[in-house]
């Protein structure tokens, strides 16, 4: 499989999810700005019109987009990583937790306190109505090691997303206990070590080009 | 099931899946501003901390929250509607609609724009993020008549969130025909032109109850 990512972005989700299946994905480098893929100079929209990291070429050519669908086609693909959930209620609440992340995390909180243009109304607009989503996840998370009962592509969109905390200095982590324990102790475990580790080299790359460039 | 609804809220979608099913669910009205359960004034933060719709007790008193994974569950657990998807990419197209829906339609343009209490810059800002996404959406649904190859629990989420538009007057449905013949086409369709005609009817109530308590 092929895998459309930005270091840092939510597409390291996915690059976490093969470290722990132990799959040799073939990683695609998006720049964010000039959304032209880095391995040979082509234009990412020609393969996801909306330009948006993760996207997915699956082993027979199709394209999957939005990081949800993604992560649970790889845990379904890679069944002996044991990071999806198994049918009924289980795979129900996997799919809660994903569709919790993405939406009231995810795009409701870090999306605007991530943005380089939105204006300063609407990032404290973000922060009245975002943080109570945290005080949810931290009480959830008191006394849990993951959000199932094993560790989930959730976990490894979560970590992903809590990480952005070192980006968006309104949100002190040291205010949710139990978040930042979680982090503490999910971005200790190999896989997500490793996928940290290498994207971080590869958003710093990143910002020397868009520097360079400028 | 016991599904919690707001009248016209994203919960619309499951309200439509019950009625394509044929399945007679128990649906109990959450009052949106004090979060009062209509049926007995009970409180709904007791059952969703976060007091979101839709919310679903399952048949052995599981709840159940975020809209994507409660339409999932009422597709699954009530196969003979049709409204889900097989395993493999089938499964994983729907997820990929659910989400996009959810994160790019829903929360990223739809949550801002009806917000009573967002600046008008946090709409401004929203409106050059997410047109671009009624683009993409108007282009694919050209020549295709639903969002799979047959109705699904997605065309109930979408038709849900274009109604909106009616509140949404920067969003003129005009200028994307594909996505408009679509609404006009979903909208007609008998399990749809039930569940919208019952909750504007107790939308009005609400409206009344409101002005009422002012």
């Amino acid at each position: 499989m092929d895998l459309y990512f930005s270091p840092l972005a939510c597409s390291m989700a996915t690059r976490i999810a093969f470290y722990e299946a132990g799959y040799d994905a073939n990683y695609l480098e998006v720049d964010p700005q000039t959304k032209r893929v880095q391995n040979d100079g082509s234009d990412f929209f020609a393969v996801n019109p909306l330009g948006l990291v993760p996207t997915l070429r699956t082993d027979d050519g199709a394209i999957l987009t939005e990081n949800a669908a993604i992560l649970q086609y790889v845990a379904e693909r890679l069944p002996d990583s044991r990071i999806g959930a198994g049918p009924g209620m289980d795979r129900a609440k996997l799919q809660q937790w994903l569709c919790f992340i993405g939406t009231e995390l995810h795009k409701g909180l870090f999306v605007p306190l991530l943005s380089k243009t939105a204006p300063a109304e609407a990032k404290t607009y973000t922060l009245e109505k975002g943080l109570s989503r945290l005080d949810y996840l931290d009480s959830y998370l008191e006394a849990r090691e993951f959000l199932l009962d094993h560790f989930s592509v959730a976990d490894a969109y979560l970590v992903t997303v809590i990480n952005w905390t070192m980006a968006t200095p309104p949100i002190e982590l040291a205010k949710w206990p139990n978040i930042r324990a979680y982090y503490e102790r999910t971005r200790a475990r190999p896989s997500i070590a490793k996928a940290l580790a290498e994207e971080f080299a590869l958003y710093k790359a990143e910002l020397a080009r868009h520097k360079a460039a400028a």
